[in-house]
Formats: structure tokens, sequence, C-alpha cells
């Protein structure tokens, strides 16, 4: 992509409405613009990187035998009228009524439609186990919607369910998308934990949150080194959970996913049975798996900035290169630069090329602020050698090299 | 994929609340499932065929040089009372309000908040040409929804939006989406027409809608058959667009597009100017055009089906090919089928495997039913000589094939 047909609008101060790094960059960094309070514009670079995540977050549920549906986001009131929720959620959750004085809600989440669905398809034990996942914007009206994409009110969400026979198979499922969960964390290149979580009412140890370490997490983690066992300081119950046997406190997690075993909340009042092999009628039993899709962009960044700006990992990277061309007057250099930014196009690396007639400093400063992973460096002292000065965004260092060893 | 591993819950009878084919067949084949009068959940198969719709759509749009953006589904309603449409929209605009009482609208389209976009981040001619795009679910809250995904209130659509210095300039944006128009549905395999449509109070011949032909479609078209020429006889205007030369009455279309020149009725009331060479503060100029994604599902079953369900062109197939083992008890079929659906995976090609202990009748309809451009059919006959019947699902044609033969 050429800078000169792309769309990043830069903020050159930090906005005042921006109290976490993540919600100043993002704003800064042009990949985001509030619409209202807590709704966001995703302009092109941000929503490339939520891409990315979604991609990642996509594969790994498919590799895990999910199936992707999606469900409506407005949702008939008369079916959160069945669990009961309709009337104990929050005002988080927007009420209001259609042209034909009908009730509706805006979906926050999804259970009670997921089961409608399996309870109007499905019928016996052999065409289970089933886990239906979707990739939905959610909205939950937030009192107070703050830090940017960290807590907003229209939000990305995947949502996955599951659904089993009994409990034994049920949690076979859970531990499928804790596998699965561990998966996507690692391949997104973010340092994370799980951590076991409050079961409030359900009960059991079948709950974890996923966090992602950061500063400016929320959350505090008594960890243990010799293993990958954490709890969260505030929310666990030592009467359900041990306590971690060599502590070690963590900075602070960002909660990007969470796995909860329903057991039969849902199915019991809505009717969701199941025929078992000795041909009993009972209630299927759930589990619910969410990651934030959106707040992973906040999360990565939290982890991911220095005082120049974002530094993405290369799996949420917008563009794995930027090229940048410090003399735009000189004809040898744009040539250098054009050939490095076809031939890294040739190679199917996604690549950000500075073809504008700027500053050298104001493209320095706008890569370093995107992060962009490498950046790709053409001036008029190595273009006579045909030499570009490769540049790692994080640690700084520089390689010269040849346009034809480039290392991809 | 393997049938016994999926999703798709089929009906065997035609639902009375669907009146029109594409309806039904959505229904019948566990595309799609009603959750509220025109809200659907998107079953696994369903979502699978809008997902190819989109991918050519987005390709297209990027290749025209559109860059995707984002935005919320949930509107402040101040934005629209900017232009007055906050009043003059009938009741299909969804408006209620949020906790903080403040005014929302549920986006049936997108023009304000793009042009806040605009307004907000673009001051001069040197960032122009500017086109966004996104794909987005949109809510229309019909009086009476109705025929499934061809009309109904939550629907996906790509609306994509042009900005531009002058009208010359914004011409050719026009001509630009126009002609990525003719790709897109050139390359989801339907056959189509673009329609000079009604320009009402905006004027001159910049407005196209492209249809979908259909028996079934809303719309009686007037076509030159010795040109792309044609009108739409109920919506065309004499004094604005020129009769076809020689009429030929055409089936009737769906309306799938809309390219729509807008000048700056929208701009002017937003002030979202730009600075021209001459240091003219003006409107911008814009141009707006949609594609609705999810009614190309539908409109693609109005054209593409026979008595015994939905015959998908191959651009649009959720998989390319069904393989069917006819006799599930037989090793040696159950055998050469995996060996089929193996080594049709490991080349790339979308299968769907039918591996379920169930009668050749039940697999052969279901497999008419959802409308696999090819079966790959093992029975006893010809396992022993390892030949696979191939057969075309639109010609009912069939040859006999060894298993390294298959046309992959």
């Amino acid at each position: 992509m050429r800078r000169s047909q792309y769309f990043i609008p830069l903020l050159k101060e930090n906005p005042s409405e921006a109290q976490v790094v993540s919600h100043q960059l993002c704003l800064r960094a042009g990949m985001i613009r509030q619409v209202a309070a807590g709704n966001y514009d995703w302009l092109p670079l941000g929503l490339k990187v939520l891409r990315k995540v979604e991609a990642v977050v996509r594969e790994e549920m498919d590799r895990a035998g999910a199936l992707e549906v999606l469900m409506p986001a407005v949702l008939p009131a008369d079916l959160w009228k069945e669990t009961g929720r309709y009337e104990k959620y929050g005002p988080e959750l927007l009420r209001f009524k259609d042209r034909g004085d009908r009730e509706c809600v805006l979906g926050p989440t999804h259970e009670e439609a997921v089961t409608q669905i399996f309870r109007d398809n499905v019928k016996s034990y052999r065409e289970l186990p089933l886990n239906l996942y979707q990739m939905q914007w959610k909205f939950r009206d937030e009192m107070r919607p703050r830090f940017g994409l960290m807590r907003g009110r229209e939000f990305l969400m995947k949502d996955a369910y599951s659904f089993d026979v009994d409990k034994e198979k049920s949690l076979e499922a859970y531990q499928r998308m804790y596998d699965a969960y561990c998966r996507v964390f690692d391949r997104i290149g973010l340092q994370w934990r799980a951590v076991v979580a409050d079961t409030g009412a359900i009960g059991g140890n079948y709950s974890h949150e996923f966090q992602v370490l950061a500063d400016t997490g929320e959350d505090v983690l008594l960890f243990d080194p010799d293993s990958d066992y954490a709890v969260n300081i505030e929310k666990y119950d030592e009467a359900t959970a041990p306590r971690p046997r060599a502590e070690l406190v963590e900075k602070k997690g960002i909660e990007v996913g969470h796995c909860f075993h329903l057991g039969d909340i849902y199915s019991k009042p809505m009717n969701a049975n199941v025929m078992t092999v000795d041909n009993q009628n009972i209630p299927v039993v759930m589990g619910c798996y969410g990651i934030g899709v959106s707040r992973i962009v906040a999360a990565a960044i939290e982890q991911c900035h220095d005082e120049k700006g974002i530094v993405w990992p290369e799996p949420l990277a917008p563009f794995k290169v930027g090229v940048v061309n410090i003399r735009h007057s000189d004809a040898a250099c744009a040539e250098l630069a054009t050939k490095v930014y076809l031939d890294l196009q040739a190679h199917g690396v996604e690549t950000l090329y500075d073809d504008r007639d700027a500053s050298a400093g104001q493209k320095f400063a706008e890569m370093d602020l995107i992060g962009l992973p490498w950046q790709a460096i053409v001036g008029p002292k190595n273009t006579a050698e045909g030499l570009v000065e490769w540049k790692n965004r994080k640690t700084g260092e520089v390689s010269l090299l040849g346009v034809g060893k480039l290392p991809f």
C-alpha cells in the first residue's frame, strides 16, 4: 500500500479524553475515531489489526471443531424472558421497542439465542458434541464507557457455546476450548496467563479468565512460577481454588477471554433437551467461551508500546514492513524505494510505502507511532550501492542490506 | 468437512411462512433460521455462502482503491439531525434512547457517519481522491419484513462512499465503482444487468441499479440487446434517461446493488469542506455505492434452483464437492470414499463428505437440496475398480472417473 493513497489521520497531541495509553495511541495513530461515548469508527489501520486478531481466533475455533454461525444483533425480549435475564440484567442491557411495539434487546451476549437454535434443531445425543460460535458486534450500555476500546459500548466478541449430553463430555469440550484459547494467545504474540476465575453461583473449578499482562491492567495475579497456574487476587475463592504454591505477584492482567462451564442453567429453563442413549430426555449440558476480539487490540498496545508509539507483535501488525524514502526529491532514492516496495509486495509481505513528499523526520515519527515491526529506510548515503537500512522497531537495531537480501 | 461433524438441520416440508423459493430453500437447506420477524440466525452452511459473496465484494473494492473501515451500528441522533434525516426518515429508522437518555438510531445507512469522518480528518484536495467502504449489518425496521433474506430487517450491506474535489473527478470515481460492480457480479457467477435508475431529486444520469435476473424478481426491465443498456420500466424517467433503442422485456430484476452520485447533498449541510488548488474551501463532492451482500444469497437461489433444491454457481457454493458413500456398511466403499475426500481436501477443494450411516436416498436428496456443484458418488458397483461417479448437480451429467482423475 502506498501511503499517498492510504488514510491514516494522525493526531499530534494526546487527546484529553484518553486516559490510558492504548486509547491515546489508537487515536493518535489514526486507528479509530469516537462517534459517541463508547462507539468508535474503525479506520483502515485499526481495522486491519482487528481482522488479524479475528483471523487467528477463527482458525483456532475451526481447528477445535467449533462451527461458525451468526446470530442477530437485535433479539426479541421474549427469548430473554424465558431465562429471567430480561428482568435481572442491569441497564447495560439496551431495551427498546420496534415499530410494531414489540420489546427487543440489543444483544450483549447470546446464550438465549444459541440455546434456541439448539432447542429447535437438535434432538438426540447422536448429533452431539456440538459447538457453535460467532464473531459478533455486541452492545453493552455502559454507564461510563471509558478507556477507548478497553471498555466501549460496541465491541467485537467471539462467543462459542458447547452442547454435550453429560458433564463428563461437557468438560472434555471445555478442555478443547481451553487448549484452543492457549493456542490463540500464543499465536497473537502477547504475554498472557490463564487464571482460575470466580465461578459464582455455578460452583466448581470450571471457569478460567485469559489475561494479557500489562502494567496498566486492572487485575493483580498470584502466579505459580513452576507451572501455568495463576489466580486473580481479588476474585478467587480459596474454598474452591487452591492458592498457588509459590507466590509471585504479577502486574496485573487485562481480561481478554473467559471460559465458563454453564451446566444446565440455560438449557433447563428453555427446555433445550436431548435424548440420551438410554432414552432419557434431559437438559443439554452447556459451556460458553468468549474472546474480546476488539479488546485484544487495546490490550496488545498496553503491553507493546514505548515512548515513540506502538510496537506491534508481528502477528497483529497491520503491515509487516514500512518503506521510508527519506529523500523524496532524489530520483535514485525514489527508484530504489519503489523497487524495495514492489519486491516485498511480490513476496507477499504486507508493506506500507511512504512515498509522500514529506520530511524524513515526519516519516520516521509516523512509522514509529504506527509501530510496524520493520522499517526499510532508503536514503542518499546508501542508494548508490543499492543498500537499505533494515531497522527493527522494537530493538532499534539496524542492518545494512542489499535489496535482494531483505530477510523475507 | 465430515457431515457427521457438521450442522445442517434440514426441513422436509416447505415452511408455511415462506412464500418465495429462496426463503423456502434457505430454511429447508438449514442455511438460516428465523429469530424474530425479519431477523435470522445464519447457520454454518448459509454463513459460508455469505462469506463467499463478502470476499468477492471486498477483493473488488480493494482492487478499485477503496479503503475498508467500520462504522458503529448504533449512531447518535445528533448526526442525523444535521442533515434533517432524523425527522424525514420514516419509521424504518429505528430510534431509541440509551441509558443516559441520549437519542440514538440503529443505522440503516451511513452517509452522515462517513461524512463526519471526512469532515473531522480531511482538509485538502491533496488528500483526495478518497473512497471509504464498510461491510456492516444494517437495520431497517420494515413494517412487514418478508421474503426471508430478500427483505429482512437485519441485512449485511457493503456501502462505499467516494470523496472528490469536483464533479469531474467524482464522476471518475463513480465510473471506477461502476466497473468494480460489473466485476463483482461477473465473478459471483449470476446473470445480471446494470439498469439506469431513478435519480430523484439529484438529477442527471448518475444512478444505476444492479439487478440479478430471476423469474421471481420484483422489477421488469427494458433492455437493449445490442448493448449493456437497460432501464427499469417502473422507475425510469424518459426526461433524464433515453429509452433503450431496441426493446426487449426481461424478467424482472432483483436489486442487489446501487450506485448513486450524491454531489454535495450531505457535505453541504454537514460542512464537510475541502480546500481546492485555488484555495477555495468548498463542499466535497460525494457518491455512494451499496451492495446487498445478504440479499445476493437469496437472489442467487431465486436464479439458480430446480425442483430438487438449490444449484449453486461455483463461486458461491459453500462446498465445491459433496462426497456420497451410498453403502455405509461396506468397508471397501468407506475406504474409497474417505480416500476421495482426503484427496480433494489435500488439493484445497472444499468438500463435504457424507460419512453418516444413512440411506443412499436420504444422502442424494440432501445433496441435491443443498446444491453443491459436484457430487462424487462411491458405491459397491464401481469401488473394486477404484472408480467414482462424478456428477454435475446442474446438468445431471455423470462420468465414471478413477480416483486420481477427478478434475481438480
